[in-house]
């Protein structure tokens, strides 16, 4: 099976606990809304990617670490898109979740995916000796001190750490995928952070100049949020075409950060195409 | 050290760890907020208790689980009293999280409470075996399809399932506290999950009876909520005598439940002394 479909089949079987009799049907419906249809997926392939190139050797374990890394992402964007944060009415170009099922169950569908993503990881059959790793893995990326929960919250400060911010509400979780597919594989994982990080804050940047250059129809949600909202940007910070060049650099850094692995190559593509995908078509020609 | 110090102490090492410079320092006083001074504590302490009772062989691993249980205790309450829900302005006799806070923080404050369960489990020194066990039956009480977020989400639906709504939301926690004291001690878990249920069931009817019957001085909280929410009650269903007597059952069936074990005494003398300090004193006529 390719990675595609094994990403949507974890995702597919961990939804599917919620579709029981003993579960409140509309919770379950919001939970299988704010994960399908499928979004890029990024976080899982960086996972699935570094697995192969580290000589995957338990594919349970690597589909466990991408479906718990997507999982977490889908409830941070539920969470974020409430009205007390972001009060995004559309995501994915079609309503919010908490437009489409009410902010009680927008709430709890965040929560439960959360949960849901450590049911996953802890489910993952003969691992035991790697369940403490990936779990504290990803967990550190989610919570505190410095996880994308702990990145959202910088939003709530009077003084905000840029550097903190970023790192953590963005990159934290892109250096546990990139750790995690490591740990999955049972190498040694930590070498694989800085990887992640980088390519982390490159989505931070793309994020940005989508926000303030794509269109709304490209990308399936408002635009110029970051503006509206008063937060930091690097398209703000460098100007576009400057943001598109850091872009590109960090993508070099994250391809130059690769530890000695089994096989490389694919990582390799999977992020030179990603840049392409990122930057709108439009502003292909500040392409470094 | 005492269970009470003990379980005092993990909660504040757990808390700790949001305590440090790359945390943004409102959401770990939201945190520290919503998880001190403390309430009951009656999650960790049936934890311990049980753990005791099986001969407790890794003190630690019994600290983490009873931790993890009142950090996701305390992040349910600071989801449920946010304005979609309760609309709680106090909670413990002091404003609610939100209030204090404003809602986003409570928002990510009860998001990062309920990752750092899962931080302190993983966290767990040399007990690799026992994590996924203790992982699972933690996660599987708050998320679906029948934990305690399921159970709250149950609210949301237009028909609502009465059995499954008080199994998932007070019964859930109340049974993995009991199962996880069993499986921190390393012993056969499951037989101790009835104990935790009929027990949950008992502390879900003596909440009915003091939103029904206790001052808002006694309870630090709005009395007479279930009525104004049009929440199942079982004051509503039996009576105000009838909850009370059904209370007291519950607890006699929760002593029956207890398996066989190294030191059963502490256990019962908890549950015994639940009863009495969890019926408001005007009641006590009423008792079986």
């Amino acid at each position: 099976m390719d990675v595609a479909s094994r990403i949507e089949q974890a995702l597919n079987t961990a939804i599917a606990r919620s579709e029981v009799a003993e579960c409140p049907p509309r919770l379950a419906a919001a939970m299988r809304y704010a994960v399908f249809p499928k979004g890029a997926r990024i976080r899982p392939r960086l996972c699935h990617s570094v697995a192969a190139a580290c000589g995957e050797d338990n594919a349970a374990a690597t589909d466990a670490a991408g479906a718990a890394l997507e999982l977490l992402h889908c409830a941070s964007l539920v969470h974020d898109d409430l009205p007390c944060f972001d009060a995004a009415d559309t995501r994915r170009g079609r309503p919010s979740v908490h437009k489409a099922f009410g902010e009680p169950l927008a709430v709890l569908a965040g929560d439960a995916l959360i949960v849901l993503a450590f049911q996953t990881l802890a489910r993952i059959p003969c691992a035991s000796e790697r369940l403490a790793t990936l779990t504290l893995t990803i967990a550190n990326s989610v919570g505190v001190p410095s996880g994308i929960v702990a990145g959202q919250a910088w939003e709530c400060e009077s003084q905000i750490d840029l550097a903190h911010y970023h790192r953590a509400k963005t990159g934290a979780l892109f250096a546990a995928a990139s750790v995690a597919g490591a740990a999955a594989a049972g190498v040694d994982a930590e070498p694989w952070r800085m990887l992640g990080e980088k390519l982390g804050e490159a989505y931070q940047v793309a994020d940005d100049i989508r926000d303030a250059a794509a269109d709304e129809d490209e990308i399936g949600k408002p635009v110029g949020q970051d503006l509206v909202h008063g937060r930091p940007s690097a398209v703000l910070s460098y100007g576009l075409d400057g943001a598109v060049q850091h872009l590109h650099q960090l993508v070099r850094d994250a391809i130059g950060a690769m530890p000695p692995c089994v096989n490389g190559a694919e990582l390799r593509a999977l992020m030179l195409s990603e840049v392409r995908r990122l930057v709108p078509a439009k502003l292909a020609q500040f392409a470094a």
